[in-house]
């Protein structure tokens, strides 16, 4: 099950799905509750024809509305369920969309902590009308635990002083950037909506523990085409909930270069107010030691740096103050692009 | 599902298992192989009263011979897989041997990565015997993810420098030695070795990545009782493989006392020839500024060094090498017991 990287298609074989997409809204209550379908429709809005928001819905995109015939007729692929529930679980209002969808014709993708295939109607519909179901935080291969082999290739890793400080958005914007000068360059997914987008990836924090570092190397293995593996980062190694997760994916990443993701004003780590976030410079050098372990000559490209809490003039004077302090390129890949922590990337590995 | 922690009973409940035990070796290939049931003969040698091996066992315990029917004339209540397979995987000869065991009026506890439950037959006998089958891997609790709150109680975590280098034996050394003078401490497990001698803990490795951490806040919880928790370590912040398991963990005990295990000689990381076991100072550093996250106060107690491979001359004459280095006890828990490292921890948590 795996989407084309580049192209779309219209009329996948049958045990794919893929775009183009009809993004799922359902009845999401508020903007944080379609971070997903937000997100791609941002980052890959040539896949996204329209959207299908239920009675209830508070917050649309910017895209059409359809039913799940209409868009079947307008050459939907695959409706995405985009939209987040309290603890991931499909309602009955969901369920009965998704089934619809199938019978419609469309193939139905999740990125819901509850499975689709889990769901025996969903399942038994989906195979009487020979659709296909991919659910993103569901890793079905086997693969070994991390061996922390070197091996060939350019790999960066997005890290964080917190969980959603924007290391998805920071790797999709260097991607584009990367591509826009003409080099070989992917964005390598870790988390759910990340896989929807790049159609493939591995859900990392969903691996058994032992299979962390493991899970970072089967996502970007070995590469010999002088083009780079752009890896989202996830969590934060000063974060008491996940930093397990952040270190065994910085060892199993083995990066050349890391770039640092932070949101600036941010006090609190998420979800737990009694810790503070880390200064960017400790965080840094954190990470470069831990990443050293099995990349000797990691460095660090930039500070990645999320304003869209501030007012813009501000933001731009923060970046520069960062970049005075520490020495590095800082921008918000969203406002201001990424080319000079490009740069800096590049400098690092030609020396 | 548990047992007691210090009295042997021989009529459990129906939904329980426990001691006295028959160690199961099966066919057993080598030393390495019946780790397990090694571990429960030497710490909990009054609850073993038998061990029964195959025709093809190549490796036995110090136990009188018994079959299924005598154990269970012996008073023998459960008996415990104690034999590692290549894969973890029940062979035929094992499964039959269950099968056997349980119609023979046993309860089976088991330290395999596959799950007794997960064989039709097995569960099928069990319910139809009235036995219960207990998997130590499996972790059947729903519990949330980490929150690094500050809990009630002393802790001791061991960490290392390397995989299997003894953590568990120096833990439960540590525990015999508290016990003996008369303070409270009780081993906290989180390998499947450790779960069948303590009779319950958290398989530490085989949860989902993010619940790591929330995994060791589960295992010690607060504490009122002025008692001590002693958590058994796993892996190494060194070892590319499973460092973000050792990281969850150590984030996740928030150890006030961490005790470096190391074994004495090794050279290489277990499994990964490419990669040097770190030095005991970086490595003690390393924990203790990660462990600062979730405890500003936590300190170093000691090193306990496993010197089984090396004459006792040299194992002593090593040990006092490494006093006068770091500044720290250090003692083999085997040979030496853990009496100075436990003063030392306990100096450490009197200031």
């Amino acid at each position: 099950m795996s989407v084309p990287m580049t192209k779309v298609t219209s009329s996948p074989a049958k045990d794919r799905w893929g775009p183009p997409y009809l993004l799922y809204l359902g009845n999401a209550k508020d903007r944080l509750s379609i971070k997903t379908a937000r997100g791609l429709a941002f980052w890959r809005p040539e896949w996204c024809v329209a959207q299908y928001a239920g009675p209830n819905c508070a917050e649309k995109l910017d895209l059409p509305m359809m039913d799940f015939k209409a868009a079947k007729a307008a050459g939907v692929d695959t409706m995405v369920l985009g939209v987040a529930n309290a603890g991931g679980v499909m309602g009955d209002d969901i369920r009965s969309d998704v089934i619809e969808a199938l019978r419609a014709g469309l193939n139905v993708a999740s990125g819901l902590h509850q499975r689709l295939s889990s769901d025996p109607q969903i399942e038994a519909v989906a195979r009487e009308c020979g659709r296909v179901l991919f659910d993103a935080r569901f890793f079905p291969h086997s693969i070994p635990v991390g061996n922390g082999k070197p091996r060939a290739g350019l790999r960066m890793l997005t890290v964080g002083t917190d969980c959603s400080v924007g290391k998805m958005y920071t790797t999709l914007a260097m991607e584009r950037e990367m591509r826009s000068r003409g080099i070989k360059a992917d964005f390598r997914a870790t988390g759910q909506t990340g896989i929807l987008i790049a159609g493939s990836g591995v859900p990392i924090d969903a691996l058994v523990a032992d299979f962390i570092s493991g899970g970072a190397e089967w996502v970007s293995p070995a590469r010999e085409d002088g083009g780079w593996d752009l890896i989202e980062g996830q969590g934060s190694l000063f974060h008491p909930s996940f930093a397990g997760v952040s270190l065994g994916l910085l060892h199993g990443s083995q990066p050349d270069v890391i770039v640092m993701c932070h949101e600036a004003g941010r006090q609190q780590m998420r979800g737990l107010p009694h810790y503070s976030v880390p200064s960017l410079k400790e965080c840094i050098e954190a990470n470069l030691t831990a990443a050293r372990l099995t990349n000797a000559k990691v460095a660090i490209a930039g500070v990645a740096l999320n304003t869209s809490l501030m007012p813009v003039d501000a933001g731009i004077e923060l970046c520069g103050q960062i970049e005075r302090e520490l020495g590095l390129p800082c921008q918000d890949p969203v406002t201001m692009g990424t080319s000079k922590i490009v740069d800096r990337m590049l400098e690092c590995v030609a020396k």
